[in-house]
């Protein structure tokens, strides 16, 4: 508890707005306790952690209205999360606020094969529409790591991604419609069940802006026809040059894969120790890539990128031959975040995205940067959109360690916004990287971002302090900031 | 000229603006003499007319810039306007202000092949780009029919679609990264040459704001590689239902194609006598479908599609053997317009979208209207993906056919508004529909668009009395509406 907040504070913030949320919700739906509070003080960035004020569980939606109203009222921030698998701590509750916990949305209200879509609450897991809609040789796309755990309403605040967002597209391109509830707890439609919509397109911007724009409380999302065929395969290489240039070389070609995916030897190594999957532990790096659609189109489309792979002196590749091989391959892979956790008490996963060509040069530049900082650097990417995930691993209870490792972060960061890239690709801002928000974007462009959450959100209620850092805060960052206004890698093409 | 601007005003007004602009622009590009002016009158939608106070024709950003800084200080509206193509009135001069005229920006920056994305000018033409990376084996997939002279910057305005955006989406779907000049001359760059990008999805805001929310200066545009095959085939039914049946279950059976198109007897009737295509003209309606991907898979799907056709007693199927062949449909396709324009001296072309399977449902409800209205209504649909044309043709020197008329368009859109539809595919609100964005939208979801406006352009300047109605005139409008809160359609399921 900081020093802004005592107890009194807390208790008069509780005697005032708890009889107010009773009014409408049940009491068991209502958690103040310290100890169960606990449960939600962090998403999966567990290196920052805030108790709530109090969280709410609402059953529907009406209850979120009446949490909203109550909120908006007695001028009390809202954080919404949903399963809490975010990587940016961007559902980590604030102190004085309410975490509202979307757990009990779980419904699929609709599945529509005729028109591909799904109507579905916010608490659905990811994988739980693709399981639902199996039944009709359909599929919704975006499939983050944590698919299993995750839910849609998650994906949506942070536009989610996953292995096949390549050829498939982030969680923006598969959406359709939301419900959502405004900071005043107004209920408004956004988009439509047709393939396009009237007016400003507020789908599209809800998506990825982190709960600081609405509580999204219900989800049209498109579905696509599964492929006749899909086919994986999993490429050993000895130089990490070789791997990065075959990637180049497979988009160069003209080929979609519908995955792309890199990974380094210590990543590999953590992998098989993990997962027995037969990743080889010899090589440099690996390539998984997974083409689908037709049987022959994929055979061909196999065949030319078994030929560039070779001519990139791939010394192994294994093709799939059983769906039990593709799944294997791909549950490894999926497992590399729990995989690389097991290699240093701290993992901080970084979420940079580049244009693709200036791959194998940031690579090298993320390794030169490691061994400065001392500190070792996994590199598992999904290479074809462009969007790495270094992952930095190190003892956050070694004070010199884990300020190293946040410095390289920064400057991983710096890196892709030198080459033309974002610093983020899917996993958001949240809190984690607010400050580099203040290099990715000119101050004319931050006031921008803050007319538009005004607009929304006059009395900055939802998720305060995320995603857009105010300007006070990036006049304070930009002027700790090494650099004074040069390049930090002037050596580097701009892509 | 209105009672409310008189002679004198306007005369003050250039006055004022006049010394100021040409600071930093050069006489000849400022047009204020009326006979010129002319050309600037209306868009594509030629029913509605307005002369600018003057039309600028800037050269450079900076002169974008002073344009914008002079009419924030003077507050003078500012309409931007492309290549004029647009079919809603959507650039439509405001009577007191400026018309930014964006034809001199034409220039294509940077193919980047590796990276699949080009960087270009908004006045460059939607097939300008194809061209230009044509080299590349790359093309620019939204297509709408007036391609050969409409440009990127209004396919961002108006998020223009096209016959293949079934497969490859809107231009929202095919647009990384745009440069904007704000209301007061501020520039900021939105999205970024990435995958994805950091803060709210501005860029996907702008798509389809039509012009409201600043002006496109610059755009990097995805480039997608061409496919290696590609077959079209042309179908003809006998019956309206059947055509619509087959295109249900074409899309039912999980196919994707690039293109699937209806055009009804009438349409294929104009279209042939223009085109010489060898459309069918004894077929009630046909289809145009193309497939493409590898050569197996575009055969195995032709099979299928084939396979369907025929379940649906379609009389003749017409492959195109030759790339002259499908050029020749195609072509036929894209003058439906100009072909539908012989017909009858005035054609209100309609853009609705609707949820794929109330396709034949919707058909037939129109031709009932259309019987009502005692109007002839011709429907060219791009049927994959639910946005329907509907064209009602009549003949504006005829008062009660002119009424009519759109008394017939609003019972269309309210139509597609009941089957859960929008008002709008492809060609946007403008001035044409804004009637109707009461009826789709609620006064809690019109707020809230407004809100956004404000946060953008606080002074109204952007393209005023446009695509977002107030709520004073929805008040006027719903009053004056017949319906009195029923569903207009009750026997309709909603979809």
């Amino acid at each position: 508890m900081s020093a802004s907040t005592t107890r009194n504070d807390r208790d008069q913030l509780l005697s005032d707005l708890c009889p107010e949320l009773c009014k409408k919700i049940p009491e068991h739906a209502i958690i103040t306790n310290p100890e169960e509070l606990s449960a939600y003080e962090c998403d999966a960035f567990t290196t920052m952690r805030q108790q709530p004020l109090l969280t709410v569980l609402p059953e529907t939606i009406e209850q979120v209205q009446h949490v909203m109203r109550c909120c908006f009222t007695l001028e009390i921030p809202v954080v919404a999360r949903g399963a809490g698998t975010g990587l940016t701590a961007g559902s980590m509750p604030v102190e004085n606020g309410v975490l509202l916990a979307m757990t009990k949305f779980d419904q699929i209200h609709e599945i529509d094969a005729a028109n591909r879509t799904a109507l579905v609450d916010p608490g659905v897991r990811n994988l739980a529409i693709s399981e639902a809609t199996a039944p009709y040789n359909l599929y919704f796309a975006p499939d983050p790591s944590s698919q299993l755990a995750c839910s849609v309403g998650g994906n949506v605040a942070e536009n989610a991604g996953g292995v096949h967002c390549l050829k498939y597209g982030l969680t923006v391109h598969n959406v359709l419609e939301l419900e959502i509830i405004t900071a005043d707890g107004t209920m408004i439609t956004l988009g439509s069940a047709a393939l396009d919509s009237a007016g400003y397109d507020l789908t599209a911007l809800m998506c990825g802006s982190e709960g600081l724009l609405g509580i999204v409380v219900k989800v049209r999302v498109k579905l696509l026809p599964k492929p006749d065929c899909a086919s994986v395969l999993l490429a050993a290489f000895a130089t990490i040059e070789d791997a990065g240039t075959a990637i180049a070389a497979i988009i160069g070609a003209g080929l979609i894969p519908a995955g792309l995916e890199m990974i380094d030897q210590t990543g590999i190594c953590a992998i098989e120790e993990l997962m027995h999957a037969g990743y080889p532990t010899d090589a440099a790096a690996v390539i998984i890539c997974e083409l689908d659609g037709g049987k022959e189109e994929v055979a061909d489309e196999l065949s030319s990128v078994i030929d560039i792979l070779k001519r990139f002196n791939a010394s192994a590749i294994e093709i799939a031959q059983t769906p039990e091989d593709s799944k294997r391959i791909w549950a490894a892979r999926k497992a590399a975040f729990p995989a690389l956790a097991r290699l240093a008490p701290d993992n901080y996963i970084m979420d940079g995205t580049i244009p693709r060509r200036a791959l194998a040069q940031v690579w090298k530049q993320i390794n030169v940067l490691a061994d400065q900082y001392n500190l070792q650097v996994v590199n598992v990417f999904h290479a074809g959109d462009g969007n790495m995930h270094p992952s930095i691993l190190f003892d956050s209870s070694d004070d010199d360690q884990h300020k190293r490792a946040f410095e390289l972060g920064t400057r991983i960061l710096e890196l892709c916004i030198e080459v033309g890239g974002t610093i983020s690709g899917e996993h958001g801002i949240g809190l984690e990287k607010i400050n580099q928000m203040c290099l990715q974007f000119s101050e004319k462009e931050l006031t921008q971002f803050h007319a538009l959450k005004q607009a929304f959100d006059a009395k900055t209620l939802l998720n305060p302090g995320k995603q857009i850092p105010t300007l006070a805060r990036c006049a304070e960052f930009n002027a700790m900031h090494v650099h004074h206004g040069d390049m930090p890698f002037p050596h580097l093409e701009r892509f």
